[in-house]
């Protein structure tokens, strides 16, 4: 039997909220050609010039909303999740890698094959694929094996956004929670976004959404529902309808009473609990909400482990 | 159920017998970096000024002998794999791709997409890993995913040197000639040789080559048997002791009847046909053997594709 080994990888976080470790993390996820399509002479000037002068100070402020006691999020629950894999699959070495920090993809390679691994599944913790993330560990990968002398039988998860125990995870959720909160009047799916010019050139990211969504209201039966894109960054235009947009109106017509979700997310972050939990929770109460509740994803549910156990058997 | 594909790849073959002809294909496999790792600056000069001048008139002689009515057995025999595993898993989109002819890895990788295959697994006919072969099938499958917008699930097969139906095709092939031909003295595993410092580099090649000789002869039981390693090319220290130095002394020590396998290959190609059938037989009885039987490997044996199906599986 060859040995096996795991790398679950995620996005990374900055080392602390000061807008000095802001600046490094920005600048490193910020000039992958995966994350911004721009040519890097029209984009670096304007990364270094105006983005990397501005952004990591304000991105330190929303940083500190999430952090606790120097923990982040993001990094903890993937840190969990590889703690649960490794307990689950004793037989398995897992490791976690991260796409712009510490420990990088590269680093966990190293050490699984210094493990002695021989055959090795690779899953990015983004069930859906887009090339802004899954693409994007995809090339770190490649890249940390072409020209390598001694290569493995490589397995790589381009994505999961159908696979049964992932639906019924988020459809088990929203049933318990609908149970208890019977007041309320919709679902709100909400993915991150991605410029609408990356799905021209064929990301299948948006359809990978819409697929989670509609299995998980199979699940669910009929229910009002809406399906929007969080995070848009820069001037141009992103997947739509927004997921702010769509907050600031829903009460206006009538819907009030409101389920957020973000079966996108692997694990709590940035995104989640300042844009969802804070941000957008005052955009919609601001416009005559009056209820709103946001379900966490996996985090440390042993449940995501037993997942990914199932998709890579 | 996502569309599954599988790609065999195996080495190629000139498009003719030309000098005109081998020397496109000899400079294509020859400037492949994982094959000639000397650097380009020393390389190149002396590829373009002095072998690409000499060896495709002398291969194109050698390869003269082996192709019938236009056929290049290892491109025939390949195909013919691709329909044995097209037939066995209709499920499967199958196909085949050369790294130094066509058709390329590359158009088949696109064929392949365009037919929807959403999970994909790469297989390289070699069934031990090196970097010159399977590293190599390795760097074009991974730079055709670097960058590209569409990305799927992939599975990448390093070596299936120690998988049981591999072993047992070879050990009783073996022992069907052995029962057979009850007067021989020995058997010689022959596999194609690398550089010495390839294996320094950390190329596990012969590891893997000597773990399938073990294998094999534990099938078979006590007896005299050798491994050895031929086509050397170059200047080099190449991994010994060479197949043809074996064959030559090996009379003059009393060992006048062998039979020879060269476990190595899948498919029979210049290497085992011209070089195996002829040259080193002609070494052997020159040098005072008697008998010498060449075993062919599967070539279009439907055995290979139950092989594959159960390494994919």
């Amino acid at each position: 039997m060859k040995k096996r080994g795991l790398l679950l990888v995620n996005l990374g976080t900055p080392e602390n909220t000061s807008p000095r470790a802001l600046r490094k993390y920005l600048k490193k996820f910020l000039s992958d050609r995966r994350v911004i399509k721009t040519h890097p002479l029209v984009w670096q000037p304007l990364l270094h010039g105006i983005i990397l002068n501005t952004r990591p100070r304000k991105s330190a402020r929303l940083y500190e909303k999430i952090v606790q006691e120097g923990e982040f999020p993001l990094l903890t629950y993937t840190a969990a999740q590889e703690k649960n894999l490794q307990e689950l699959c004793p037989d398995v070495e897992v490791a976690m890698g991260m796409s712009y920090s510490a420990p990088s993809i590269e680093t966990s390679l190293e050490n699984l094959l210094n493990k002695g691994v021989e055959e090795l599944t690779v899953l990015p913790m983004y069930p859906q694929y887009s090339g802004t993330t899954v693409g994007s560990v995809f090339d770190s990968v490649m890249n940390y094996f072409l020209k390598k002398d001694n290569i493995v039988d490589l397995s790589f998860i381009r994505s999961f956004y159908q696979e049964p125990l992932y639906i019924k995870y988020f459809a088990d959720k929203i049933k318990n929670a609908l149970a208890k909160e019977t007041d309320i009047e919709a679902l709100i799916f909400s993915y991150h976004g991605i410029p609408l010019s990356y799905v021209t050139d064929g990301d299948t990211y948006p359809e990978e959404c819409t697929e989670t969504t509609r299995l998980i209201m199979e699940e669910i039966g009929d229910f009002p529902h809406y399906q929007t894109y969080q995070s848009k960054f820069g001037p141009a235009e992103w997947l739509t309808p927004a997921t702010d947009d769509t907050l600031k109106k829903l009460p206006g017509q009538g819907v009030k009473k409101v389920l957020i979700v973000a079966p996108g997310f692997v694990v709590d972050c940035l995104e989640t609990l300042e844009e969802l939990e804070e941000e957008n929770r005052t955009y919609f109460l601001e416009n005559g909400g009056e209820k709103y509740i946001y379900l966490p994803p996996f985090n440390d549910d042993k449940a995501f482990a037993e997942l990914v156990k199932e998709i890579v058997k």
